[in-house]
């Protein structure tokens, strides 16, 4: 998509990426989001909340008391960041250390959802975002659940990502240290299933439980 | 510490924390940080960034031309949070489905270091945050790179964390549906080193590296 004067990366440009494949990759992957509006009084707050993507919709959602929801339901901006760290990038100079990462942001003014239809959907790609497949088998919200959620909707029209990949960069006359370098890969990583401890006798955990991935 | 309005949790109270020992394990924990700053057009901005803690100053740096530290380093409001994912809670309904988290917010305004020393000190504490024993590896700033990079310090008086832990806490009426109910944990991963490409031959990784950990 075309940046706009808040998605276009100024720092490190050529780590800018704009195409709505890698951005929904990124959006898909994580688990969860950071959401920065700025509160009544003018300070910014920043709430890590779960997301999830259905084509060109960004779905929150919440409490109806939730301050977040609250300050961000009247159309107010926000600025949705996601983040993925793959690498600690170990360089021979402090300077040049960094990390290799996905990152996206996604600016724009939700609206509410209040369509039951489009209520209960964006509830199961929430569901679906963070476990795939849980839709078909948890009991689904009743009418008093679905009006303690509110849920909101954000365009990802106005949006961009910025990714670094590879080994370290380090200045040409450093390449001779014996200093090491390198990457440390990094990634989140799923254990095995707890049982919740009330769970009856010979429920099993389902597949896509046992053999979680993203 | 006492809670402020910025940082008392009104939503689910019994998750709120305001231990400093608490928050700093989750400030020193976490690889990165999220910071919210208001852009000087009025609309939200979330940047993903390193961040490290030495005592009960939080540090920030990057580059001066960065926009986020242009931003803030007059001393504009920051919110800074940080956030670790500890599981994913499958509950038996939709509804009650969460995560296990610990997450931190601090709020303030960030004053940018201009002594010599307590800059060196602070890239010591930002290097080390990332690997404990780099600092007394790698290439220190020179006189060009230090000038070639902002820091910031913000003062965690203002914070409060948040957590969830445990099982899921479903309805009554729910705990005898067939559905698996529980957790499965989530950590970040770390993997074997990759050797920087152009490494010269018998240059081994450091045991903070082939042993990462956090």
């Amino acid at each position: 998509m075309e940046p706009t004067k808040r998605t276009e990366v100024h720092r490190l440009p050529e780590r800018g990426v704009y195409g709505i494949d890698a951005i929904n990759a990124v959006l898909d992957e994580a688990l969860i989001c950071h959401v920065g509006f700025v509160a009544e009084a003018g300070y910014p707050v920043v709430i890590p909340t779960i997301h999830a993507r259905s084509g060109t919709t960004l779905y929150l959602h919440g409490s109806p008391a939730s301050r977040m929801l609250r300050s961000i339901k009247a159309g107010a901006d926000v600025c949705v960041t996601v983040t993925l760290i793959d690498g600690l990038v170990l360089a021979r100079a402090v300077f040049h250390h960094s990390m290799n990462y996905r990152s996206v942001m996604v600016f724009g003014n939700p609206r509410e959802v209040t369509d039951p239809d489009e209520k209960m959907r964006a509830l199961e790609a929430i569901t679906e975002h963070v476990a795939h497949g849980r839709w078909a088998d948890a009991r689904h919200p009743n009418e008093i659940e679905l009006k303690g959620t509110t849920v909101l909707a954000l365009n990802i029209d106005e949006s961009s990502a910025k990714v670094r990949t590879g080994p370290p960069a380090d200045e040409n006359e450093d390449y001779d240290l014996p200093i090491w370098a390198g990457v440390v890969p990094v990634a989140t990583a799923f254990g095995s299933p707890v049982d919740d401890p009330v769970l009856p006798d010979g429920l099993e955990p389902p597949g896509y439980v046992t053999d979680y991935r993203r």
